[in-house]
């Protein structure tokens, strides 16, 4: 038998799930990696707007406007913005396939009814040019059916070690979570970067003590670990410092971050 | 020669530095630790009036209350919290000893006149249980004498690999940058762990964003690492994380600190 008719009869009894991914996106790239190759699993189409962003996607069949987009995908995996995913998934010209999202704040319901509805939310921070290890992320998966959610954790399985069902209202906690663990203590990182500039030194002199922060998690909850002026009261500190900080917003992150803690330990005292 | 009499022909010729160590605290223990056996260093004494906490560094002479402190150390470390600084080394029995304290926030001239005065502030954040890497630690030294500067400089080379002369103005805004790079970014991650509790997640589950958070910084400086709904002002998504805080605190904190990563991108655009 040639190696084509091997393949053609493997297909038959093990077919593939052929996937399309909808966006040209840091998460859309980073999935595109994550799943080529990965099991039993084909990306047939890529959907893009953007030419330039599809080329990065060059080995396989991309299309431009969404109506290219095709009817033969067994999940259709939207990673576009959250505006996006409504009008987006409306204009798909298909019926009652999966497809599902991958945001933390979008509820499933926001998916058109004529398909069958999921959602596959990576709990992660995506840039371009950072390779995140997907086997450590994990995937919170919601599906109307629950054919559907098997399918879900099987596809989520061949890419991570970790995969969580939550309900629409749960993911969107998560997701506030996550706001706090990534987008606001990297702020906290960036106003401790300036003040280290202020002080005329390198932000990268700050490492360590960030490391360690993280490193300290491992053994200590944050709770056992909070040190600092805020945690102690030591109003004569917070005073000290809130008068090294001229901009108001900047006063007032400081005090309202410092009472946060002090309300912590209060409560729980 | 018995090895008695060749070790005190050898501290004839070269002499230790003779530290004594002022405080029991989670620092003065990794000071300890960090300094005994390293280079032509003896810690002679170390100095508390706990006598629990006396108990940890029971190899060498400690003494209970202050006024027992010996008069025949090379220089003296006072590893005690800020509001005790002032009135512990006023009460020391002798004059003229090059005296250091570790705080990152208080002032060089708020050691006694009647001394040679210094400062030793390791940027770092000290537990008990952790045991810090100190070749790390960048050591921030301040010292009245040049003299007395080059003595730090060695001290401090002896256990760290970055020593930086900071005066005491610059030196409390650095710690202010600790406070936000160590104090606040792991406030942010308590709260994290509590909404992702409240979602019926272990607060675990964030862990592989937190340490993604901290690898980006690697690379990407924080300023350009930034994502979520507050760099992108997405408005919908930071009004929908403002509907599920209930404690008015909490919603404060969330729209301030959304607010200073929206004033720091529309400053930059």
């Amino acid at each position: 038998m040639t190696r084509g008719l091997v393949n053609e009869i493997y297909m038959y009894f093990c077919p593939m799930t052929k996937l399309v991914l909808v966006g040209t996106g840091n998460l859309a790239r980073q999935l595109f990696t994550a799943f080529q190759g990965a099991g039993e699993l084909k990306i047939i189409q890529v959907v893009g707007r953007n030419p330039d962003a599809l080329a990065y996607f060059d080995a396989l069949s991309v299309t431009g406007p969404i109506t290219g987009i095709t009817d033969e995908g067994d999940i259709y995996i939207i990673a576009l913005s959250d505006d996006a995913i409504c009008a987006v998934s409306e204009s798909f010209n298909f019926r009652n396939k999966l497809i599902v999202h991958t945001s933390g704040s979008v509820a499933m319901s926001s998916l058109p009814v004529t398909q069958r509805r999921g959602v596959m939310y990576p709990l992660q921070t995506f840039s371009a040019g950072r390779k995140p290890d997907f086997t450590r992320i994990p995937f919170c998966i919601e599906a109307e059916h629950t054919d559907d959610l098997q399918i879900l954790h099987d596809l989520a399985s061949n890419i991570s070690g970790r995969v969580l069902e939550l309900s629409s209202e749960k993911r969107r906690v998560l997701h506030l979570a996550a706001v706090y663990a990534n987008n606001f203590s990297n702020h906290m990182f960036f106003l401790s970067g300036e003040l280290a500039r202020q002080a005329g030194l390198d932000t990268e002199v700050l490492f360590p003590l960030i490391e360690e922060t993280v490193e300290k998690l491992r053994a200590l909850s944050p709770y056992e670990a909070q040190t600092g002026p805020a945690r102690r009261q030591d109003e004569g500190t917070i005073n000290q410092h809130l008068e090294l900080l001229k901009d108001p917003l900047q006063r007032q992150l400081y005090s309202t971050i410092s009472n946060s803690i002090k309300q912590t330990y209060d409560k729980k005292l």
